[in-house]
């Protein structure tokens, strides 16, 4: 019971000019970069390694589709199969009748999660003799009780990196943090833990976690496992690489901006972000401590939508968040049936008036809105109001300490900065940082933003929004620019899905007609983004959206994605 | 749906450096002002007021107790009596069945309502025929539909001034904001209206809303009904004053820093800090625009615990603020059964570390510990941590502006300053504007203090904090110095109740032993505020105390603090 804080230094600030130091970095960080890395090799057991049938850099020239492979090739035994493919609540059901047990369950997954990052490159520390000895304890502790641990007995369960876990570096995409090694896990691994999940796995995240990209000083890229010339999206990268391959039975992620949708899309899953303060976020790393204008959240990534359900409801109702983080709110998981989709009215943003979407998304929005008419929906055209006011005013409050406490943990080591930490930094007022006041100001916009957006749900009885998760679908690593798909709802505060249309980019009909390539672009945003989309550099990469709904209406979602999934006809098990 | 704001002129910001300007206040402004207290003094209806039995400065001076006057004089009929000392709970019964009409409760209350502001100086404006046409409006529904319109179904409820009024001057303690006349009613005016209530009075509070008093350039100063030299507290100053005198049934406030709860304490009612977010804030005058590092909440005060429970009840789970104000959130009201004593877990306060309580405080614990001793309650001894860093940096977080907004409201019209504001000015670093980082690393500061006070309830197993409201009785006008005992919830963000424990200041006995007088103060601060007591200038002050629970736990403190007055014996109706 005691803060450990000296207030008067604490608000003392470093001077901070210059951020990159070759010299520096190579002396003093990269020696423990190096044994990071190696450490990572090392982990990895022989016995679950495939034989690549090309050099890693060939298949990701080759757009290599890992997860066709994965069953054409037949990677993994039919019992691995049958295991890795059920959903978690099938699974947990399993486990909990003795029907499975926790050990087979995990080396089904180790060996999965270890294909999983020979192809994506999604991980950042594996520790499969660790989890092996906790899914022997869950064993023991059913033999012994007669019963489960908790609801997510047994369950595989990736973790983002940047969540803090006990007596492992935790670095959060910074290389000044490898020297982080906390004492307790973060309140959410806590949680999973004693609710019985069982870990093995960290994966990747880009350099200052605000990319919807991967690349860091520490592995370089996890790749989309549909398509290995992709991006696995960000910043929960490797999450959306090892449960889009099915490595892990439920991936954890964290979204800030779409840091969670933008890898379930790409990567080919589903990925859900709560409203804030549901799911605590304590304990680990971020630039953000103290923000609360636009906070982080933390949430899952799963394959199937009632996987999503289980583990939101798991956590909060017999997790209780707000016994160990008092910024999480006693409001408990409801159970809400999955709604028909003939009772339901769903306003489609097909453009957000920022940057066009590609030919790929156009089709996707298409044929599930043509689905959901046809299922009975009452479908509203929504033009969005606000964007622009929306993406520069959460840009602005990201970034609107100048950067600066990005910049001083890059600044820490002077690693070499990826190009998209370039962009970001630019992003808001770069270094320029603000008043309180202006901040202030910036909270007023965002709140008026909140109040139009939900009187437009309520005054238009409109259930959910559908609109893209990304105006392309993967695109290639350290070419994503534009989160203003995601990011409107993150401002906005609204829980939102992203999840799978069963639809895969097509080149022979994904492409731009004539009259679209003779467009005027409204920005040099749209024209950097759009100019990248050529039909032939993203084949088969999945085709996602998002579903929002009113905010703390979480419930109501998850359940209607549930209902959308169904109708057309998505099974992400299925091969 | 449209955002009417200039995003860039929104963000530039007036040079201020000069905000008392005598010539132009008394040219341009005086005169507003005079015209807003003739309103005022022409909308009081002859026939429901008293002939004072002093000029109200010798009331003032003799410690006039206005309340026994009212019962020893029988000021208010028979039938008004009973009408207006009625549970709120009792009195929707009788409108409901049809015992009661909603104009025969509606004159009752205007009549005292009217007494109350002639000895209190409570009100800011009066509008009895408006209040009437209402309650006429409600019995018109009543008779053509045989029920009431909503659960608060001809409740006559005042209204803090800060809160938006349809049409009328909203002005928050601001003089420059004497043309400010919203078109629509803020969402809990709004709310409440559509439940039923009838309004016909708004009351004071200070210049700027951030004293624990009521000193204003309109009205001076409101007063403690039981002792007419004392101050009514603030910043919800008339609300306490015309509740504590039972003119009104309930009464809406609001609190930042203590503003429901010290006004209630001092005056003589019960009032309820809820925790954020359950009730909407949106649409009134305020300084704090867009500051949520502490967010101010609106909360009711009233005569009884079960009034409070039901205005609670009422405003949230049917008026469903979360439809109106995107900010609120949809968390219904729990029916929670008032707890036995004997099951309860309280941990007490009995010093803050800052500023000692002086002896009618000290014996209001006592007595009340005793009590729920005698009544099977464990009490535990807290010595709350982090006393002193919780102050300084819920100040700091108050003022991390540099006080900009509150200067630049002040130096629009140059009005002169109140003693209390120039103290309040120089709170926080005074006008020394933070950065966002500074803002950020205090939020982390209070999230640390958060947990830390969470984990103190989860690990000793304890429901509830007893502390005292304030180091005093109601002070003096322009007395109030220290909010340390309210703001600590406040920065903490836990539900509060102030409650009275039907004791009340007696000068023969709550005197400084002569131990107490040889105390060595901690700190200034300490030594001005306990100075100021003299036992016979407190004559019959109100004894209160508070009762704090978890966040979010708000139905359990109501709960609880029914309970515990029930043991007291508590009848703030009875005479």
């Amino acid at each position: 019971m005691t803060v450990s804080i000296n207030y008067e230094t604490f608000l003392t600030k470093d001077p901070l000019d210059n951020y990159e130091d070759e010299a520096k970095y190579t002396k003093e960080w990269l020696p423990k970069v190096e044994k990071y890395r190696k450490d990572l090799a090392d982990a990895i057991p022989k016995e679950y390694t495939t034989q690549l049938p090309q050099p890693i850099d060939q298949l990701i020239h080759d757009q290599f589709n890992a997860v066709d492979y994965l069953y054409k090739e037949k990677l993994l035994t039919p019992e691995e199969f049958a295991i890795t493919d059920l959903s978690t609540v099938d699974l947990v059901g399993k486990i909990a009748s003795g029907e499975l047990t926790s050990v087979e369950v995990f080396k089904a997954y180790a060996h999965r999660a270890i294909l999983a990052h020979q192809f994506t490159n999604c991980a950042q520390q594996i520790f499969i003799d660790e989890g092996l000895k906790q899914a022997e304890e869950r064993d023991a502790y059913f033999k012994k009780h007669g019963k489960t641990v908790g609801p997510l007995h047994g369950v595989p369960i990736s973790l983002k990196e940047q969540m803090n876990y006990a007596g492992k570096i935790t670095h959060g995409g910074y290389v000044s943090k490898i020297v982080h090694i906390p004492e307790n896990h973060g309140v959410s691994t806590g949680i999973l833990e004693k609710l019985g999940a069982v870990f093995y796995v960290r994966t990747s995240q880009p350099q200052t976690l605000m990319h919807l990209d991967s690349g860091n000083s520490f592995t370089g890229f996890s790749k989309c496992p549909f398509n290995l010339l992709l991006s696995s999206g960000g910043s929960s990268s490797g999450e959306g690489s090892i449960v889009g391959f099915g490595g892990s039975a439920i991936g954890v992620g964290s979204d800030i901006g779409g840091s969670i949708r933008a890898p379930a899309a790409y990567s080919g899953c589903h990925g859900f972000r709560p409203t804030t303060r549901r799911i605590s976020t304590k304990g680990g790393i971020s630039s953000g401590a103290g923000q609360e204008s636009v906070p982080a959240v933390v949430g899952p990534l799963a394959r199937s939508i009632e996987d999503l359900d289980l583990w939101m409801k798991a956590y909060i109702n017999e997790g209780k968040p707000w016994e160990h983080d008092a910024w999480a709110i006693p409001l408990p998981w409801r159970e809400v049936g999955a709604p028909k989709i003939s009772d339901l009215t769903i306003a489609v943003i097909r453009d957000d008036g920022l940057v066009r979407v590609t030919p790929p998304i156009r089709r996707g929005l298409d044929e599930v809105v043509n689905k959901l008419k046809q299922a009975g929906a009452k479908i509203i055209e929504f033009d969005p109001p606000n964007t622009k006011l929306a993406y520069d005013t959460v840009n602005k409050l990201y970034d609107c300490d100048g950067n600066y406490m990005q910049r001083k943990l890059l600044a820490e080591s002077g690693e070499p900065l990826q190009k998209l930490t370039k962009w970001n930094l630019n992003y808001g007022d770069g270094a320029k940082e603000y008043t309180v006041s202006e901040n202030r100001k910036l909270n007023v916009i965002r709140d008026q933003l909140r109040d139009e957006y939900n009187q437009y749900f309520i005054e238009n009885k409109v259930d959910f929004i559908l609109s893209p998760t990304y105006n392309n679908v993967a695109p290639h690593s350290a070419e994503v620019y534009n989160w203003s798909y995601t990011a409107l709802w993150n401002i906005l505060d609204l829980p939102t899905l992203a999840f799978q249309t069963g639809l895969y980019q097509d080149p022979t009909i994904d492409k731009w007609t004539e009259e679209e390539l003779n467009y005027k672009y409204r920005s040099p945003l749209e024209q950097l983004e759009n100019e990248n989309y050529h039909e032939e550099q993203f084949i088969g990469a999945p085709i996602a959206l998002q579903l929002t709904g009113r905010r703390y209406f979480d419930e109501e979602v998850v359940a209607a994605g549930k209902s959308i999934v169904d109708i057309l006809g998505v099974d992400l098990f299925k091969h």
